[in-house]
């Protein structure tokens, strides 16, 4: 494993972005989202995104200077019109949308449609909490998990993320796709010649299986819940902006001159409305250490709360790096070099 | 097994209420709240809990007469204090005054203090989308579940529930409870002389088994998913409310003179500031058709989207009656007899 630092990685992220033309506030928006992203361990979601992305802009699928357009009949709700741009930059402006109604009414609820992949649904919802409101975000993805009872996949891995904020540290925050696994941890898996645990992922025909080189669909997690938090999710990025769903969604990884046409569903709910915000933010840090606290079942593993493995991995990584293969390495050394970047790496 | 018509369950329990100088309009709520659930088919939560409830209003914890104070700091968040009544009547006052501020401003987000059971989530959130809305509900409970790595209890098994309108027929109802199976299946295994299957609970040292008779906790569905979506209910319900938390929640059936200063949270958001709510319902029953028509892994078992189980049942029930054992209905004839309400059964 090589190590590239947050900033050097960002820095490459938006320099390429700028040399493809991509808008500055755009090009800030994905490159921060992607390198935060790592930074707190989600690697599959983070920077080596960037060379899919790239690819996206040059065939058209992505729009790099978009004319956004705001819908609103009500003064808590929006719909945000991305024009075909990043993910990351519609989902930002949403996120500021709903705080900025928030702020003056007491909560704000954006629709984002004709968007593209938006990254991990922590950077939106992580934005809204560090203004000291409750934060919520969720995207509707290709087709993956099969419903309960089914063979064939229908809904994406919809992820749900809620976050708040705690006195004294980063926010709380839950961010969990709707599968038990990702299809990453099935490659992973693959890679390595392992087995998959039982009921996680199934066959072509949908029959569940342990081998992870027969593994093409997911299974949701908790059967029924999972699956139908997944569907809740798709209403609020496909029903509420008038999106396609399930299905009908254009994959990531496939055709990238068509164009996704993704929905996304940010809110904010300003808590000094409700309560005083410094003991809503105490008490969350009373209630954190409590269960942090709490006897463990096994010694050396600690009791966490949502959000936790990402504190402890952000800390490291924004000392030691980000950890990459020497391929990853050498990928962005060559953005760098050809994109004339000038980056000290 | 006996039946008892819904219509008779509701008449006797609001009768009952009412002699015991319950409000009318509280009484009505938590007739309808109970016998509605029972209908469909959520027997946990519905009309059997009407002994446990005229036990409280006697014993004092529940106020049968309440005082509602609300603040409304922000035209779309209020916190209703419940004055110790009936949880029923307070998430049915709430959701009230969430549709209200929905149907002017575009959402509305109540917290709710100071209040006692509150039944089944379903019924509150339903009253939200039979009004074209997306509704929302959620309620803490008594510490029953385990955090992940953890070997005591610390969170309830808080529910969540969402729903939304549908074309032709009663909304999308999504409503889980974050254990994977809740303490009354638990009780049934028991009384069966069943094995529980694995890792759904834990004796009272937090060791997994699958001895019902040794089952005390209950694990959260997906392991750290619905332990952290459990986290997120008590904030919602403790944290905007100013209620307490996980264990230090008096518990449900001990000391029956003991107040719950229980929290809820009830939200919803008015679905035409988004889009044409017609097309928002058409296109509901759209994917839902879809999906209930996916091909079956077991042709004996069909695709199914959150809440068709209830619907289900609801229009079996209405039909035939609601279930119960002749201890059960014996009860519902003690009430009717003693408080001499002169029901026709």
């Amino acid at each position: 494993m090589k190590l590239i630092s947050g900033n050097t990685a960002k820095q490459i992220i938006k320099g390429s972005l700028l040399k493809e033309n991509v808008e500055g506030k755009v090009a800030e928006y994905v490159a921060q989202g992607l390198t935060s992203t790592s930074l707190r361990g989600t690697d599959s979601h983070g920077i080596r995104l960037i060379h899919h992305y790239l690819a996206g802009i040059k065939s058209g699928r992505i729009n790099p200077c978009p004319s956004y357009s705001i819908k609103k009949k009500m003064p808590t709700v929006a719909v945000l019109d991305a024009d075909d741009t990043f993910g990351h930059a519609a989902g930002m402006e949403a996120a500021k949308l709903a705080i900025e109604m928030a702020r003056e009414y007491g909560s704000g609820n954006v629709a984002v449609k004709n968007s593209t992949h938006f990254g991990a649904a922590a950077y939106f919802a992580l934005e809204i909490a560090e203004n000291d409101m409750i934060g919520t975000s969720y995207t509707h993805s290709d087709s993956l998990i099969i419903p309960t009872h089914g063979k064939q996949s229908f809904l994406g891995n919809n992820p749900v993320c809620f976050t708040a904020p705690v006195k004294g540290e980063g926010p709380f925050c839950l961010d969990m796709a709707t599968s038990i696994i990702t299809f990453n941890a099935v490659r992973q898996l693959q890679e390595r010649g392992e087995n998959a645990p039982e009921n996680v992922g199934t066959d072509k025909n949908g029959i569940p299986t342990t081998n992870a080189n027969e593994i093409k669909m997911l299974l949701p997690v908790g059967t029924y819940k999972g699956y139908g938090l997944s569907l809740m999710v798709e209403i609020l990025c496909s029903m509420l902006s008038g999106m396609s769903y399930g299905p009908h969604i254009s994959k990531m990884f496939e055709d990238l001159s068509k164009k996704r046409y993704l929905g996304h569903f940010v809110g904010a709910m300003n808590i000094s409305a409700f309560i005083e915000i410094d003991l809503f933010k105490e008490r969350m840090a009373t209630m954190i250490d409590e269960l942090r606290n709490e006897p463990r079942l096994d010694e050396n593993q600690a009791v966490m709360v949502a959000g936790d493995p990402e504190k402890i991995r952000y800390s490291n990584r924004i000392v030691e790096g980000i950890p990459v293969t020497e391929q990853e390495l050498k990928e962005f050394e060559k953005l760098n070099k050809n994109y004339k970047l000038g980056v000290e790496m």
